[in-house]
C-alpha cells in the first residue's frame, strides 16, 4: 500500500514524519506534477484535522483580529489560482553530503520541486480585511504539527517579510490542481509563497499573526539558515532562506543510466525565486568547457519552474552530463558543491551533474 | 591639469568619451566616495546644459504630460535624499578580458563602483502627477549626449520596470553629497536607481516617457546584456542587465603589493542589489579551501555597498587572497571568470582574487 497515496517508487527518506521526493522520471516533461508525485516535507506527524471545527485566526499587530471558518474565508475573499513551484531548501542536499557527511538531515536529490496550481484567497485581501498595521514588519504563520526534531520541540512555523504578504501571488490555498488538499499536503488550508523556499509554505495553518519581528518559531530562528562550514547549527545565526535563488537539474536520461551514443534527448527544470526568473539554460558534454544553451519552456506563471530540453551528442563510454542556468538578473549557478557546503545542508546551487554510460 | 575634477590617479581607461575609475586605495575605507573619485563611465562627449534653459519632458503612457524646469521641479515635489552605491555592468571586467580578449571594451578593475548621498524628488512623486497609466510597464530615460558608439550612432538612453520606477529610492537627482551635482556626474538631472546597474541611472536627463515595452534605444535594447560565449554581440538577444548580482572587491592591500608576512588586514567591499542586501563575506588564503568571515560594516543604506574587513596572517612568499560574499538570498558568487566570459564582458561576479609578495 502506497503511503500518504504517493506513486509505489517514491524516494522515502522517512516514513515518520513522511519526507518524500518522486524519481526524476516522475518529475521529466511536465509542467504540473501530478499530486501523487509532488514531494512531501515534513517535520512532525500529518495533522488530521476536522475542517468544520477548523478556525483560522487572524492576529497581532492587526486592528481587527479575525477568527474565520473555511466557508467564511471562501465566502468573503475572492477565489485566485496561482501556478507555482515549490522547493525544499534542502533540495539537492545529497550533492553536499557527497562532500562531506550532514549528520540528521536527509539526502534529497533533485525531486524536492514541484509545481501545482493553487487555489485559495490572497493573503494580502485577508490582511486588509485584519486591518494590517503600519509596524507590522513580517507575517508569521502557525500550525498544529509538533516537531520533536526543534529544540525545544514545537508545532511547525515561520514567516515572511510584508513586503512579500501583500503580493498578489501569495496564497491561502484549499486546493491543489482543481481538487481538495490532500491531508499530506495541508489540509483545510495551507500558505502558498510563491519563489520562497517552501518551508515557508506552512502547511494545516491555523494561525496568522503579524509581528514587528520574524517568528521566533524554530524553523524560523534557528532552522533553515545557511551558516558558515565551521558553524555549530544549534547556535542559530547564519543567513536566514526565503527567496529561492537560481538553480536546476537533470531529469532525463537519469544519473547513472546506461544510454546508447549518439543524439540523446536531455531534459530537466529550472527554477528562480524571489523577483527573477530563469533566463537560459546551458548543458554541457565536457564539464563546462564549452555550452549548448536549451530550449525552455515559458513556464506556467512567473512561479513556475521552467522545463529544459536540447538534444547532445553524447561520445562512447563514461559522460558526464553538466547543466545550468542563469536568472533574469544575469546570475549563474556556482559551480561546485564544495564551496557551497554548509552544516545543515541548505541551498545546493551548484551546477547540476549526471554520469551516464553511453554504449 | 585633471581631467573633469578627478584625482590624479585615477585610471583612464579612456579621455573621450571620459571613462575612469579610481584606485583600489581611493575607495578603501571609505563609506561615501568623494566625487573626485567617484567613477565615470559616458558613452559620448559630456554635454554642458544650460540649467535656465533645461527642461524635463515627462510623456508616454501618463494622462498629464508634463514639461518641468529645474525650478518647478524643486517646489513642485518633495526632496529626499538616498544614498547608493552605483556599479557599472562592466565593473571587474579586466578578470574576463584575462580568460579571453573583449575587443572594444574597457578592461575595468573593481574601480567601477561608487557611493554618493544623491539628493532630488522621487520619480514615482512625478510620474504620479503626471497620472501613470495602467497600461505603462517601463520607464525610459533619455538623454542629450550621442554615442558614436551606438549602432546606429543615438543620444543615450535606457529604461527600468515600472515596479522599480515607482519605488521610493528611485530618485531624479540634482546634488550629491550636498552639493550641485557635477557637470561629468550628469548636471543638471539625473537618475539614480538603486541596486540596478549604472546604465540605467541615465545622467543629463531630459526625457522620462511611459512605455508598455523596454526603451528601444542601443543601450537597452543591444548592450548591457549578457550574451552566450559564442554569440554574436551586434545581433542582440541574452538576458538584459537590470538589478545587480552580488559581488565583492579587495581594496587594500592592492593586487601586487609587496606586504611584510604576518597579521594583515585585509578591507573592501561588497554589494548586492535588486531586494537583496551582502550577508557575509568569506576571505581565503588557500585559494577557498577555508575561509575566515570578515567583519560588514552596516552600510549608509540598504542601497549602498557594505566595507569589510578581517585580519590574515599571510605566509612568506607568493600569496593570493580570495573573498566572495553572499547575499541576503544565500546566493553566493561564482568562483572562475572562466565560465562567466561573455562576448561583451559584463557581470563578472567571480571571487575577487589578489596577488601578493609577502616578505
Amino acid at each position: 500500500m502506497s503511503l500518504w497515496g504517493k506513486r509505489d517508487d517514491m524516494v522515502v527518506h522517512e516514513r515518520d514524519p513522511f519526507n518524500a521526493e518522486p524519481p526524476r522520471a516522475a518529475l521529466a516533461g511536465r509542467r504540473t506534477t501530478p499530486p501523487d508525485a509532488f514531494y512531501s516535507r515534513n517535520h512532525g506527524p500529518v495533522p488530521d484535522l476536522d475542517p468544520d471545527a477548523w478556525r483560522l485566526t487572524v492576529d497581532g499587530l492587526v486592528d481587527r483580529p479575525l477568527e474565520l471558518s473555511l466557508a467564511e474565508l471562501r465566502d468573503r475573499f475572492a477565489e485566485h489560482e496561482v501556478a507555482a513551484t515549490l522547493q525544499c531548501a534542502g533540495n539537492r542536499r545529497a550533492g553536499l553530503a557527497a562532500v562531506r557527511a550532514i549528520p540528521g538531515e536527509d539526502p534529497w536529490g533533485p525531486g524536492a520541486t514541484s509545481t501545482a496550481r493553487w487555489t485559495g484567497v490572497r493573503l494580502a485581501d485577508v490582511l486588509a480585511e485584519a486591518g494590517l498595521r503600519a509596524e507590522a514588519a513580517h507575517v508569521a504563520f502557525a500550525a498544529p504539527d509538533v516537531s520533536q526534531l526543534a529544540d525545544p520541540p514545537q508545532p511547525y512555523g515561520g514567516s515572511i517579510g510584508v513586503d512579500k504578504a501583500v503580493r498578489p501571488e501569495v496564497l491561502l490555498a484549499w486546493a491543489m490542481d482543481g481538487r481538495p488538499l490532500p491531508r499530506v499536503h495541508g489540509a483545510p488550508l495551507r500558505a502558498v509563497v510563491p519563489g520562497w523556499i517552501g518551508a515557508r509554505s506552512v502547511k494545516w495553518l491555523t494561525r496568522i499573526s503579524a509581528r514587528a519581528e520574524p517568528s521566533d518559531n524554530y524553523f524560523q530562528a534557528t532552522a533553515y539558515r545557511v551558516l558558515p562550514a565551521d558553524a555549530d547549527p544549534a547556535a542559530g545565526g547564519g543567513i536566514s532562506l526565503g527567496p529561492i535563488t537560481v538553480n536546476c537539474d537533470i531529469l532525463r536520461p537519469d544519473d547513472g543510466d546506461r544510454v546508447p551514443s549518439g543524439p540523446t534527448e536531455v531534459t530537466g527544470y529550472a527554477l528562480a525565486g524571489g523577483d527573477r526568473t530563469v533566463a537560459r539554460v546551458d548543458v554541457s558534454v565536457d564539464g563546462g568547457r564549452s555550452w549548448t544553451q536549451a530550449d525552455l519552456d515559458d513556464g506556467d506563471s512567473p512561479w513556475t519552474w521552467r522545463h529544459w530540453r536540447t538534444t547532445l551528442d553524447l561520445p562512447r563510454g563514461d559522460v558526464v552530463i553538466t547543466a545550468r542556468a542563469w536568472d533574469s538578473a544575469g546570475a549563474v549557478q556556482p559551480e561546485s558543491p564544495v564551496h557551497l557546503w554548509n552544516p545543515k545542508g541548505y541551498a545546493n546551487t551548484s551546477w547540476a551533474r549526471i554520469a551516464l554510460t553511453c554504449a
